[in-house]
């Protein structure tokens, strides 16, 4: 049996080719899988790309392969319709399942089929999963009516901080680091009742996608004495942990699994967003797991029939991180 | 002497013709008067219109216009060659002083010369006047950096909430509203672990402008009862009060003149604001102003070296409202 598993994400996408039941033979590389910014072919071309090495790396044909997991935001990201011609355009007829991102991530970090993971990326998300579905979503609701906490959110109150000191409201060390991230001369002097630095810091936020306050997130973590990062930073972490609280039920005990790329990268929310769960009452055991590509290649293995125990679900995990290793060596 | 007088605001523009030291003899309409978004061009062709109305009006040539004054936001939003250049192609040559939208209001509300003025409409402004001018700006930073308690504030927060509240998390009487506002259907029925409802909300929301959500800002205010949407107008008060606060000197005693369309409209948010101010211990004299017609009128007089005293001010306020009554009835 050969499986693809894919797990395709807002920035990159990532392929392995599954074999003897567990074993990755080969993993592949490329961008951005996800359809809703850049649309589905140019998504589909990324995810062709990663199924395509990850092939030429196991030295299997793809006409051999049996099924497909597709893993993606949303979980109906791309038309059903869309896939299977498109899967055929490269020579893939077997048939194609498509999983929830949240879903695989989960099935990245445990073996478990019912438990709760958590995304902090550019956006955020908490689902619940029983029996390796998402039944309930909790925000991901993009940048302007959601995602409390994630690094959208977070670049966006250092902005929004970094503004109000600007305009003797406040002070933080932030501004400096805010400043020179934006590339804005650090000038106080005053124009029209306000700072050059103010202006400028106008003028470059509107001019260009209010998706570039995310390039700011890191500037709340520089000092964790300063009071106002600290403020924000503690509240990321309360609506990264409410997310998780409104989201369990008591009848679900399965572990936590956390992902996302501010998640991951910065420890100190990480550890926040734990206490606050901590203080909320809430104790699960907790894993980390870096994307869906272990997760696509469960999923897939159970919707093939396999039982994937712990055992199982290490040798997945292992032979899958070696294959890693090598495609991104390549 | 014949005065020009323009307020040239976002939404629309208005003109009046000062004779006789204190009299608006004639007011003039138009359309959006601001080049932030369509440029200067379109914008002058606004203002040009106005004076144009105002002029016939009064039964005045434009040749005859001694000095002009021009109040719009920045202050300083058209180049001075360009406004030269403009107004002498419709056959102006006087002199125009430019005025900032804030202090404009200012002296609309009040003949004293120093003083405080607070603006929430779409946006979110404090000023303190000194001697007829702004010497200090907090917030107006726009919508993704501050304007906290401003119209798009107020109805982001709504739509957050009400987000929130069909992903189960909160409770509020906003939602049917706010759908209705937006032209969503109530659809609670779930979809990929989350109701239809959302998935429109959504969609509706991230294909159109941010600047929609400035539309939900009336449905925070349906219901005194809900403790939801009482906390965002408990919140947008505050930090309109906390932006008079910080803008605030000991040395500056004058009053505080209110406007923008959201604090002219929503009563409730004027007297929560009021509430908090005296909560926070400062107390001042509280005036409204309608836009900054009277306060242009007022600027350009004195720029002419005319004192405009208590009595004088109410000459020129009453006039302007009688003008302008007849400007709209035409």
């Amino acid at each position: 049996m050969i499986l693809v598993a894919v797990d395709a994400g807002g920035t990159r996408t990532r392929a392995s080719i599954v074999q003897n039941s567990f074993e990755s033979t080969g993993v592949g590389l490329a961008g951005r899988g996800n359809p809703v910014s850049g649309g589905a072919d140019a998504a589909f071309a990324e995810i062709a790309a990663a199924i395509g090495r990850a092939a030429a790396a196991a030295g299997v044909s793809l006409a051999e392969v049996d099924a497909v997991t597709l893993a993606s935001a949303g979980g109906a990201a791309f038309e059903e319709g869309f896939l299977a011609q498109a899967l055929a355009g490269i020579g893939i007829t077997a048939p194609c399942a498509r999983k929830g991102d949240l879903a695989a991530l989960f099935a990245s970090g445990t073996h478990e089929t019912s438990g709760y993971s958590l995304v902090a990326g550019t956006g955020a998300t908490a689902v619940r999963i029983v029996g390796n579905v998402e039944v309930q979503t909790i925000d991901g609701l993009g940048w302007l009516l959601g995602d409390t906490g994630s690094g959208f959110w977070i670049g966006h109150q250092v902005a929004r901080a970094v503004a109000s000191a600007l305009d003797g409201r406040t002070s933080t060390s932030m501004v400096g680091p805010a400043l020179e991230v934006l590339g804005i001369e650090p000038d106080l002097a005053l124009r029209a009742s306000r700072p050059v630095a103010s202006h400028e810091l106008i003028r470059v936020v509107y001019t260009q996608s209010p998706f570039v306050l995310a390039a700011l997130a890191p500037v709340a973590f520089l000092d964790d004495h300063d009071e106002v990062s600290s403020g924000i930073v503690e509240a990321a972490a309360h609506g990264l942990a409410q997310a998780v609280i409104d989201v369990h039920s008591d009848d679900v005990q399965g572990p936590l699994v956390l992902g996302g790329g501010v998640m991951a990268g910065q420890p100190r929310l990480r550890e926040r967003t734990m206490a606050a769960l901590t203080a909320a009452g809430l104790s699960l055991p907790v894993i980390d797991a870096a994307d869906g590509l272990v997760g696509a290649s469960v999923l897939g293995l159970r919707d093939a029939g396999v039982t994937v125990d712990a055992a199982a679900f290490e040798t997945v995990r292992s032979a899958t991180a070696a294959q890693l290793v090598r495609a991104t060596a390549r």
